[in-house]
């Protein structure tokens, strides 16, 4: 565990966008104290730290507090850059499309599975799971490119995008359980699948990504309090 | 100008997106061939190299695009590191409140400010109004936040966010002409006021921006080919 200074996050156990920046901490092995927040009542650290989207994560380095995870697991890999691996990959061109590709993985991925939840009619959520396979189809293509023909998509090992996608993977296994929805299917998307089962072997995964069943139960908690919510209240 | 190999950008003169682009490029002297598009009947050039989006900016840069604007300034400034001034601040910190707060100006003034222009009845573009100068509230602090005190985000000389905020300016100049809305009125946003006035006289301005009038014979143009338009279509 490296030297940091004081690094607490706040975190929801469940949310991806906490997820990713717990598998960055954890990639570059640096500690941290973890804070669960409760979204529905917000308390007054969050509201204080992060007074424009009172969302998480929101990472307290020193005092100074950083919100958006795609700026957080950045701002992780740029102060312990010489600890642990780089997130980021090397290459310019590569870090573009590692950007392009998360930017696309939560602005088209994520919101089309989320709906698949969220769906108030079953012809709603079969459109929601359309679009969800068409953005893991265009995210399939993506790993091509990106791995060069490696395991992840950063290559031999985790890297930025691998971080992106990977966690929304206990979501997947949740509309599996859930609603019976597979959404990367190894035969419309052999590279993701194999992608899949290979990240979930990692350390990274294992050390941060809860049960299924706890998204279950998050999921079931919220179906009830439903009026209102919107996609940054369940899980930011 | 720096020797850079092959370099062409797909553009839209008026386009935010595009702007900051070739500010980016302006900032670090990079010479490159523009080609302008015609986002109604999006040429062969356009869909090859940005076949998921099919949208300006493309950076091609030695035949490889890069797409999302905010993707390509951060890869000019990586690939052009030792060429003219940083675009993205040194500091960690630094780094990622630029990059927080240039998300916040794309996702929460852009569309704001677009919906005034596109709003269907007064009561909406009032609305909208509200939305546009809510978010001009939250970046004045951002921008008393960022500058310590100096004359643009990244303070003394343009960088990052100066580049995000600024490629809009154009944007309300056209809602003032058109609509006589003024997005950043000095008694409300005495900081961002003086910064509007500072970041029109240097020279990336200066080279960059068209004249307004390009920008309302633009939207004119527009608004009589209205129908099944999204903000995406509109400018980018």
């Amino acid at each position: 565990m490296a030297a940091e200074g004081s690094l607490k996050l706040l975190g929801l156990t469940v949310s991806p966008f906490v997820i990713r920046v717990r598998m960055a901490l954890q990639l570059k092995g640096i500690g941290y104290e973890y804070i669960e927040q409760d979204l529905f009542t917000k308390g007054e650290l969050l509201r204080k730290s992060n007074p424009v989207y009172m969302k998480v994560p929101v990472l307290i380095h020193d005092g100074k507090p950083i919100c958006e995870s795609l700026a957080i697991v950045q701002y992780v890999d740029e102060v312990w850059a010489a600890t642990g691996p780089s997130i980021l990959p090397a290459d310019p061109y590569d870090r573009a499309a590692a950007r392009i590709w998360a930017a696309y993985a939560d602005s088209k991925l994520l919101p089309a599975w989320v709906g698949i939840m969220w769906a108030a009619t079953e012809e709603e959520r079969a459109e929601k799971v359309d679009d969800t396979l068409a953005a893991i189809g265009q995210l399939e293509e993506a790993f091509g490119k990106c791995s060069k023909g490696k395991a992840f998509f950063a290559g031999d090992s985790v890297g930025y995008l691998d971080l992106v996608v990977g966690s929304q993977l206990l979501w997947f296994e949740a509309l599996q359980k859930m609603f019976g929805v597979v959404v990367v299917e190894v035969g419309r998307a052999p590279l993701l699948a194999a992608w899949v089962k290979q990240f979930g072997e990692t350390d990274t995964a294992k050390e941060v990504v809860p049960d299924v069943d706890t998204a279950v139960e998050y999921l079931t908690k919220l179906q009830s309090r439903r009026a209102g919510s919107t996609v940054a209240q369940l899980l930011s």
